[in-house]
């Protein structure tokens, strides 16, 4: 195998795929990248017990040319320093060859590296997924609906369905919903060429998640998603992203959210997140970031934080209208600050029913179906 | 106590003091800042038991007005959260206050801040340091003076006096000297004005330079040095930053280097650095980071690493000029680098006297009295 190759090109790629390698994988060849070369394309793989990635890069693209020549063949790299020697190459063209003994050389200007490779016989397999289960979004809305969703999963794994975000497709309507049983996130968007194909305990890793975003652009590209039993494959022109899916049933979480209120709030979402976070400056020196909220008449929102040592913080903060009974209420300022990022909207509507009650955001406009949930806590 | 500031210029002082401000303080009162205010400044001092940093906050400079309204008196704020709280505040100007129970208000558009402080009658006396063995450098020569000898400080507790930069003026020529005992730095000005002022056992704590480094900005304003036995103090228009010196007799380091050389190269630094900062790639997986230099013919250097778990990697190098015997020698890759870095010319020479002896490099100019002695590895 021989390679001549643009370095940037190499380097974007070996990046995503070190995103799913482990320090510690479970088998010692799962410590290196899988490099394949036929004619048309050099593909690296990258691969641990919850995702396997998948980067292609064509030998040429819209008339750019990546790869100068290819000798087809194969080998799997040590993927501990890579990143960092092809990083500092000298030269923006890269020439990596396989000798019989499964020696990598790279050469690039006067620098020489010689590798331990390993046969990608060693390598496991990995499952060919049925793609017939196949629905396809724009990348951009995928990662927005990570972002709204994904930071709501649990971080502790008492109950592992919880680490999760839970998937359903259901009368052509696309549903996430993360929760770590203190706060909620949902959203839905409405598909269209879904083909019929429903789904619904469909719970994907939610680090699984978190690579991925940082893996895809933000373009209006097109991904393909396909479902299985436990893996789901998403699939761009160059990437494949294959997560395991987590085993068990996602608790029904509709029912937790209340469909009464009897305060509510309406208030711009900056104005709001900064008084939380000043206030919750002095809350972090309490182990739960604990800040109170207060109504005032018809339009002013009081928060307040207190911290034995430091000392105490007030806000008042005018909002476009309360409406309804008089409410304090105390929460965790991060889970506040989260929810309302997560929504991104200019104005936001809060639904409370009662100090005790979990209470509901959601944007002041109707037409994006994101809700967000957070159980109060006790402190009156 | 009662002031009216603009929120950016108390950030700054806030963050310079906070240098000197430990998390784990001797005294508790130390965790806290303390605040002066007089009718022309208010003064922010912070301190632990190796530096104490004072900044000055002029009501008025250059015409330019930092505090618009001043009732003197003072207080000590704790420091844990003050620069989050400051820099997080709704609007440009702060009012701060303070009442009969030392409760400190910081007041901000509808924020509102209400801190425990302490009587500035419990904060330690700072000691007055007698002025007259003074001399003045400009603030970007004495940062370029910190930066090419204070790396080479021992971070190891073994010998005390070496965790310090030695400070010599003698015949109007002042010297800095660091060593860890692997490496030694020096750097030599000639100076003027001195006033026949001389001395010779001064080492200041290596951690107290990296402080005054960050704070001093890259300005040709001058600063005062002054030195007593135990204390030495820098001093510009508005900060006095006081470090103590390190007890003991800092070692006689002339003697070290070596005054002839037997193999002589003349070298692109940058070329330099990149290369073995290449071949330390590989280097740094055995835990001493070693890369092999070896002369070949008149001008060609080639640096070699090898990893036994990795891999192999050889560079080659055109010098400008190889003079004297052939050699190869093995050195700590990051001492190297940087050595090269704080030399900073274009330019290096490197003088050899034999593979087990230390070498030195200086730049190819001559006007630069500096000089980086890096003693080798023996591994042949």
């Amino acid at each position: 195998m021989k390679i001549l190759i643009e370095r940037e090109p190499l380097m974007a790629s070996i990046q995503n795929v070190m995103k799913a390698i482990s320090s510690k994988p479970t088998i010692p060849i799962l410590s290196g990248i899988k490099l394949e070369a036929n004619q048309q394309e050099v593909t690296l793989t990258g691969s641990n017990s919850d995702i396997t990635i998948e980067s292609i890069i064509p030998s040429e693209e819209d008339g750019v040319v990546n790869i100068h020549e290819i000798v087809p063949g194969s080998v799997v790299i040590q993927a501990k320093f890579l990143p960092e020697i092809i990083r500092k190459l000298p030269e923006n063209q890269v020439e990596l060859s396989v000798d019989d003994d499964m020696n990598v050389l790279i050469k690039s200007g006067h620098a020489e590296f010689k590798l331990n490779g390993q046969d990608t016989e060693e390598y496991p397999q990995l499952p060919v997924l049925q793609t017939d289960n196949s629905f396809h979004l724009q990348i951009d809305l995928l990662k927005m609906l990570i972002r709204q969703t994904n930071f709501a999963v649990s971080v502790s794994e008492t109950r592992p369905i919880l680490t999760g975000v839970h998937l359903k497709l259901e009368n052509e309507q696309l549903e996430l919903v993360a929760t770590d049983s203190h706060r909620l996130a949902s959203r839905k968007i409405n598909m269209t060429d879904t083909d019929g194909l429903t789904f619904n305990n469909v719970v994907i890793p939610g680090k699984s998640l978190s690579e991925l975003n940082k893996i895809l652009d933000d373009t209006q590209e097109p991904i393909q998603i396909s479902v299985t039993d436990n893996q789901i494959l998403f699939r761009t022109k160059h990437l494949y992203f294959l997560s395991r899916l987590l085993d068990g049933n996602y608790p029904e979480t509709s029912r937790l959210i209340p469909n009464q209120s009897k305060t509510v709030v309406n208030v711009n979402s900056k104005d709001l997140i900064e008084s939380i976070d000043r206030a919750s400056l002095l809350a972090k020196d309490n182990r739960n970031n604990i800040v109170k909220l207060v109504t005032q008449g018809q339009n002013i929102l009081q928060i307040t934080s207190h911290s034995p040592e430091i000392g105490y913080v007030e806000e008042t903060l005018e909002t476009n209208a309360i409406e309804g009974e008089e409410l304090k209420i105390s929460f965790n300022a991060k889970y506040m600050i989260d929810a309302l990022k997560a929504i991104g909207t200019d104005q936001v509507s809060i639904n409370f029913t009662g100090a005790m009650r979990p209470f509901i955001m959601q944007p002041d406009e109707d037409d994006e179906p994101i809700l967000q949930l957070i159980t109060p806590v006790r402190t009156y």
